[in-house]
């Protein structure tokens, strides 16, 4: 195989995942793993970076670029967020070295906005990799996800984002709350998905008081548990959308996402009259990465 | 002491009270313990109640009447539905009666509503009890608890209800959720509440996405715990409130609640323009099963 030019790790809340890239942005080798920032210390990134790279065959002295969780306070070591409006070029430079035996490592900022409050890391390395793949991009991304973020993209920089709890909601009421009850078989009904998104998008103050009777339907009327699951993505989705309507209505929508969650999106975006493209997810985050390699490799000549 | 007339007992999803009555309606003793629906299975239910029956010296011809997640179908053993509308009145007759020792036990059906579907079992006999003590009450009742119940009640019949989950999703967005990190030190601020609660009553779309500026508002300005708290709560019932406006708007609201869930949803009340009066919990209950238990006499007799 040609030889390791860098090694890209996407590192966030519950797992990692390494690509070790030739110099011409091709993946050689990839691993991953559940270790992600709720169940690491500080003194326990290094260890599981080098132990992957040991078993992969990396030499010691290619080196590391990381985006994610591993660069919150909480993680390996803090990687100061950028603040919005911030170019999407100052990824690179704003890396943080860190000390990893004798490899070069850095971990890329997140980017922090201050009104509204809200916070991105990872994201920003995607929509970075958007921009490398699409250099005059200017519009809206979304990137749906346990928290679902909403970027406005302008020349080159984040203008300004919106964050949705929704996919974190979605796992609490399909699997904790009392609605689990009714969606325990699992599941899936296209026509209740896109019936609960057109409801949610006419009547979204109807929401909080139509997620009891999710479970209702299924006391007092058998409603199935695929019906009951599909129903309740509707809800939230749609009741998402309304609430960030001003970073859609009227705007081409590009998705960069886990497929199936990016099917949702689409799907309910184009219920409510936006236009959806899609982006993947791993090719956005390799290019975004790619690019504050090389950025990293320029501030240091 | 004077002589047991009856026992009531509250048994809901995470736990049961139990009062000895005497004729005339009074509290002669009263125990409780963690042994809700969710910890029991059918077959353990005779066991709980004879052994808090003998701690109490209770006699074996003392009849018991029982109210709440007994009567589900995951319970003891179910008593079916009353179907909304439905008289109060109804109750009592409603009971269905289950063997255990010589002693005679019923437990009181709950009452659904087709459509929009819903349910409530407990929260009957909480209203029942607001009739016993106001006979001619017309008006609308709010019973807020982990799922809170907004019932219309005229001529001594629950017209219609609705429920939210407002509870549930506090306890998970402020205990599990990516939220939680931010309120772990607990505490109040009621300026942050009032805030929270004009807001979402203002704009209450805004709520979906400004649920993780809590998180953000921590990490960016030093929010503290306090205001984390109070602005999740603030912002959770503000969104219930605009979720059944048709509940309360231009009308009188009955809470009928725990002390501390009942001072907040008075506040957001009265923030929204709404009048609003408090009635104790234990005493409604206490009087709905009373109420039951005479109307089970009279049809015995």
């Amino acid at each position: 195989m040609s030889k390791a030019s860098f090694v890209a790790v996407d590192w966030g809340t519950t797992s990692f995942r390494l690509w070790v890239m030739d110099e011409g942005a091709n993946i050689l080798a990839t691993t991953s793993g559940p270790y992600g920032m709720s169940r690491l210390k500080p003194d326990e990134y290094d260890r599981v970076l080098e132990d992957s790279l040991l078993k992969l065959n990396v030499a010691q002295d290619i080196p590391v670029i990381i985006s994610g969780m591993a660069g919150a306070a909480q993680g390996w070591c803090e990687a100061p967020y950028l603040l919005a409006p911030t170019q999407l070029d100052d990824l690179g430079p704003g890396a943080v070295k860190v000390t990893c035996a004798s490899r070069e490592v850095r971990i890329l900022p997140g980017v922090k906005q201050l009104s509204p409050a809200n916070v991105m890391r990872g994201e920003e390395t995607q929509i970075a990799g958007l921009l490398g793949q699409h250099p005059n991009f200017d519009g809206i991304a979304c990137l749906p996800g346990t928290h679902t973020k909403w970027v406005h993209i302008k020349n080159r920089a984040i203008v300004a984002f919106e964050t949705c709890l929704t996919g974190e909601q979605f796992a609490f009421f399909s699997e904790t709350s009392v609605l689990s009850h009714s969606m325990a078989d699992g599941g899936w009904d296209e026509n209740a998905f896109e019936s609960a998104v057109r409801s949610a998008i006419k009547d979204p103050l109807s929401v909080p008081r139509r997620l009891f009777a999710i479970r209702a339907e299924m006391l007092v009327a058998q409603q199935s548990s695929a019906q009951a699951r599909a129903t309740l993505s509707g809800l939230l989705i749609g009741q998402e959308l309304m609430s960030v309507l001003q970073y859609w209505r009227g705007q081409d929508v590009t998705l960069i996402g886990a497929t199936t969650l990016c099917d949702l999106y689409s799907k309910a975006l184009a219920l409510a009259g936006a236009a959806v493209s899609i982006c993947d997810v791993t090719a956005m985050t390799l290019a975004g990465l790619s690019a504050a390699h090389q950025q990293g490799q320029h501030a240091d000549a």
